[in-house]
């Protein structure tokens, strides 16, 4: 943590504080972020912090994004969209878009003029990616795209959509791309925003393509064919900073908890008092702990470049699941307050729960892991 | 299960099929069921059914509550505060009320007239009964009250409210005193319907007491004092009521999560033909049966006036702990769609919530537990 | 509860007290019990129980087995394979054995002149019973047995042994037939006693038939290949004699762990005063109490013939389960003397971990539960 | 990991393979390691790893330490008490003796020639530290040591023990001494080799004083009445030892299971190839890896003297739980011979169980945690 990082911090939290925290209430109330929140965001260089200077990002490394995702974790926000905005969409782009693409979209991403998107679930697949029903045909020099995509986070905002598409419908893995789609484009559609348990200040949304016809250059890599691999390559980034958000959201409660049960009185003494709280939250803090060096092993591997699928499994497999369980612990040492939402704990337990599903389930990364567990390998040699 | 109880039954299941299903929408998004709803519930007789005849009531046993209170559950309405009503509610004024009580009030109950809630926990005491800091002072022929509640089911509509309250604020449990309040009574206010993660459909709700005058013929039993044995009386009745409708849920849950695994497909099969769904059915399955024999049991032997004060704090411990369990395995099985409210396992998952801590805490549950635990009494002689 | 299971159960425990208490080290010493205590037990009328008089039992039902399991499980002994004896083997022949073999066998089981035990699990199957290579091929008037068999129950001292073996080795469940054999007969060989991490005192073995010949009159059926069926028809019952033991045992550890805490001081008084014992001892007290409510309607049916096959599944899989968790929690709460093996907790703790691999494991179970579940059949009509 | 700690674990990993793995059966008959072990070892230079030179030790860390521990659980044995007398006992008098008590008794504890222990519980206090009743009472120039000890491992091997007794009865924790005794001593005496549910090869006794008579210079500290905060100080790296042999114990168990999973067949597979199998091993596979990065975390400070209370607390409590956890499922997995002491899975889940309960069990765990955590300290600045 040098001093860079340290200066950064300062900003995201003062950001934070300021614009997210006093917010909460209102992005929920919307349905979605203010729409200059990103602007504001990318002004202050909050935006693609580890996009590339010369692509308009702030060249720096996971650090950064995993201190902006910490950060409006302590502020209690889950409506803001951005770590999938900065953090996966403008990666994709980066890593596989024509110099013109990136020309086109990165610089717009990283000042906020462009909110971003990836659309990967269809209605009817969920994880199962390989079978989605999206197609984008070839057309003259254009790809024709049709179809439909659900629970798609910045759904309502987003001004540009990576789209996980079949480009050849008789393949399964090897028939799928990713296409850059501009929303102003005709066909392109936008459904209701979802209405969910929690996150509800997010965006989330179906989205349409009918007859929506956008130039080959719009493919994601060199041929068609390659966007499984891609997403492959990704998605742990996309698990890592489920995970940070996640392991924050524990810091989060911990210490709003620690607060209650040190103020509340219930029989004549601080609840914190009794031995019941005083165990249940050396329990919670021990699994913020627990998580964390876990956590920041993972992130401290994938800034060099060394973090593998399955580790990125584990991470969110794991955060994702105990993050819910200290939320639900968190909750009820707060008794009837903790099921109001004017506390942010209740508000917390409700948005956690979608991170055992999204970004994939906890039952595919346990598929994940499994792949990769043969005996011989696990003790040190 | 006689004759009359299947018949109550499919009374039951049908004013929940036409009156409840169809409206979860609409309660939810007023805060509130239609004040309606109570007439007609009450004209067909669902109202007070374990109330006797000549109070207005039905005449029947806990059984016709019980399976009022499942059919709701089985309808996934979670908006209507029916049981409180009549099983809470009217059975205080019913067992302590004064004739001229019962005849101003039980009859209006029953049919819906009047609206029922009961009055406990302040903002500064949560479990902490004996801690009560609304104050009903004798004046005259007089009560005058003083104070504030929260958390109050039914508070938006209620026509009456057993309040309780310190007659004798210089003493703990034996200065409680409970006095039924009509809500039209000037010093009688109501603050906002609280904004909770679920039941959002019920109208819970702030009261407050400002100089609220009440003839003292209002008072519950033949003199002051009485509130604190009155509430340990009825409170098994509450916790039984909140564990059939959690084994209920549980039941429900099964059956909608079932449907959807049988009928979704990913990776090329229904997800109910994987082992580890399998596997996960299989516990739900077990966790909903095993959870309606204990209630069963304790059903049984409170229609027959044996349910102890540990049995049931024991049956709404572990009844709303193991639904909580049970929705969100339910939920997980749905993948994204368990997160969307339009599936009515989201919502269900985020209303159980309140059952560990409504009608007394889990932890409250175990200190009354522990109390009655000695060696020598566990095995039978 | 009748007058008769009354008496039954004060013979059942002064037994229990007196043969089975003071001799459990000697048991484990031994690898086995007496060989004289089937006799005494015998006797007493205290085998077979619930056997047909016309057959040497003693024509009582199920709740007499019942009864003995649990007075064996409170004297906490584990070694005495007595359930195994009456209320399985015995039953096998009961049900299936010709008017000879009944004559033969059963009253010498009922007196415990002969000890029966029943050979299912070979070395390289373990759940997987219709995959059996142990042979029994007709030869003459006889069958020819040849095969191995593992974690016999009652292995070492057994008499009598009915033996799953292919009659047809080419057919996979239907090739299955059970055979009485005499352990006198030639080419029975006897393995080891196994070294297990519990249930020290129980005669658990190999066993081997080699060219082992027996008439063909020792068939169980009418005809060959009933074996599967006739399994499928008795395992609920061995499931069910599981589930007592386990719930037993729980009762017994709570009454032993109240104990424990009541006198055990620490930190300045009964540790049964920190809220943390209070607590946990109030949760196993609830798992005991919930487990009994299922075990009790599950043999309340059983008795009236109307136990169905995944009803004993799921009395087996939760009943072992938690009483592992409540041995668990109960060995916790004896702090370093839970791991000494002088308190019966200890024991307890190792001996029950069979519980969910035996008699088909958890993971059987889930599977054979999972096959009968179907959305529309959960909610009562 | 430099070169010198790899040659160390190759040193370390020869040893466990050619004089631990082949002897576990050994000593658990014998019900303690063969007495040249520790020689061996000591020649080898295995023992005092992280004592200093000048005292006859190894001049090491505690990554020395650690990776003894290790290589000790991945050949499978628990008999062999040698971390806690390298790691534990020869620390005290490194820190705390005097030169003349170092040069005593360091040298011999590093070569082997004297086993030692550390006397803390007692009969009457388990994890109640500031109650002992053992006193050593100043008589002349000498200490009069009276009272039982028990639970001490290395108990009937010990040449030498480090006691903990009161110098000052009157006193509570500043009346507390840790004092040197040579257990050739007279008055000095030993119990039983207690019999416990695992751990079965280590030689854990009772220990008698009877006015067993010291030199007053074998007091440990400069004045009377610091054993106290000797222990306090020493307590962490007790508990740094246990989790990092718990850790172990993880990675060897998912190591075998994955072996045996791969190979066992049953309904047609390999057991490893079912969901849930796959599912279990993933779960199993994150928390091995999940608590190596927790407990990494800790060595490292640790070797940088940073190691705090909690986070040793932490690690002690997390360790503990989650490798009984791991084993349990490994069990499972192994079926019937899961519970075989011939398979190694069945006798480390019995070892196991003790972790959660010495070296301050888990509910003392919590409480020092909880005497740590206040709210504003949670969330980084």
């Amino acid at each position: 943590m040098d001093e860079d990082l340290k200066d950064f911090r300062d900003l995201a939290r003062t950001f934070a504080e300021k614009e997210l925290k006093p917010n909460v209430e209102k992005f929920i109330a919307n349905k979605q972020v203010d729409r200059d929140l990103w602007n504001k965001a990318g002004d202050l260089g909050l935006l693609c912090t580890s996009i590339k200077e010369e692509n308009g990002g702030g060249g720096g490394t996971f650090a950064h994004e995993a201190i902006l995702i910490e950060e409006q974790a302590y502020a209690g926000d889950s409506s803001w969209g951005a770590s999938l905005h900065s953090g996966i969409v403008a990666h994709y782009i980066e890593a596989y878009g024509s110099d013109a693409l990136k020309a086109e979209w990165l610089p717009k991403i990283a000042s906020g003029e462009a909110v971003a998107a990836i659309a990967m679930t269809e209605p009817g697949t969920g994880s199962d990616l390989q079978n989605v029903k999206t197609k984008a045909i070839k057309d003259g020099n254009d790809y024709v795209i049709n179809g439909s995509k659900t629970f798609i986070t910045n759904g309502a905002q987003a001004d540009v959509v990576v789209v996980v598409a079949k480009t050849n419908p008789e393949e399964a893995a090897s028939g799928i791309s990713l296409i850059v789609v501009d929303t102003k484009t005709p066909g392109f559609g936008r459904g209701r925003v979802l209405d969910k348990i929690g996150m509800k200040g997010q965006d989330t949304s179906e989205l349409f393509f009918e007859d929506c016809r956008v130039p080959q250059g719009n493919l994601l890599g060199a041929e068609e064919g390659q966007g499984f691999i891609q997403l492959m390559m990704q998605l742990p980034q996309e698990r890592l900073i489920v995970a940070t958000s996640n392991v924050a959201a524990m810091e989060a409660l911990l210490d709003l908890t620690l607060e209650y049960t040190e103020n509340r009185q219930a029989f004549g003494k601080p609840i914190g008092k009794f031995q019941n709280t005083k165990f249940k939250l050396a329990e919670i803090a021990t699994e913020a702990r627990v998580a964390r060096a876990f956590l920041d092993e993972c992130i401290e591997r994938h800034i060099k470049g060394e973090l593998d699928i399955e580790s990125a499994a584990m991470v969110k497999l794991w955060c994702s699941e105990r993050a819910q369980k200290v939320a639900d612990m968190c909750l009820q040492l707060h008794g009837g307050y903790g099921y109001m939402n004017e506390y942010p704990v209740a508000r917390a337990w409700a948005d956690l729960r979608i991170s055992q599903i999204y970004a994939g389930t906890s039952e595919i990364m346990k598929e994940i892991i499994s792949r990769f567990l043969k005996s011989g390998d696990v003790i040190p040699r």
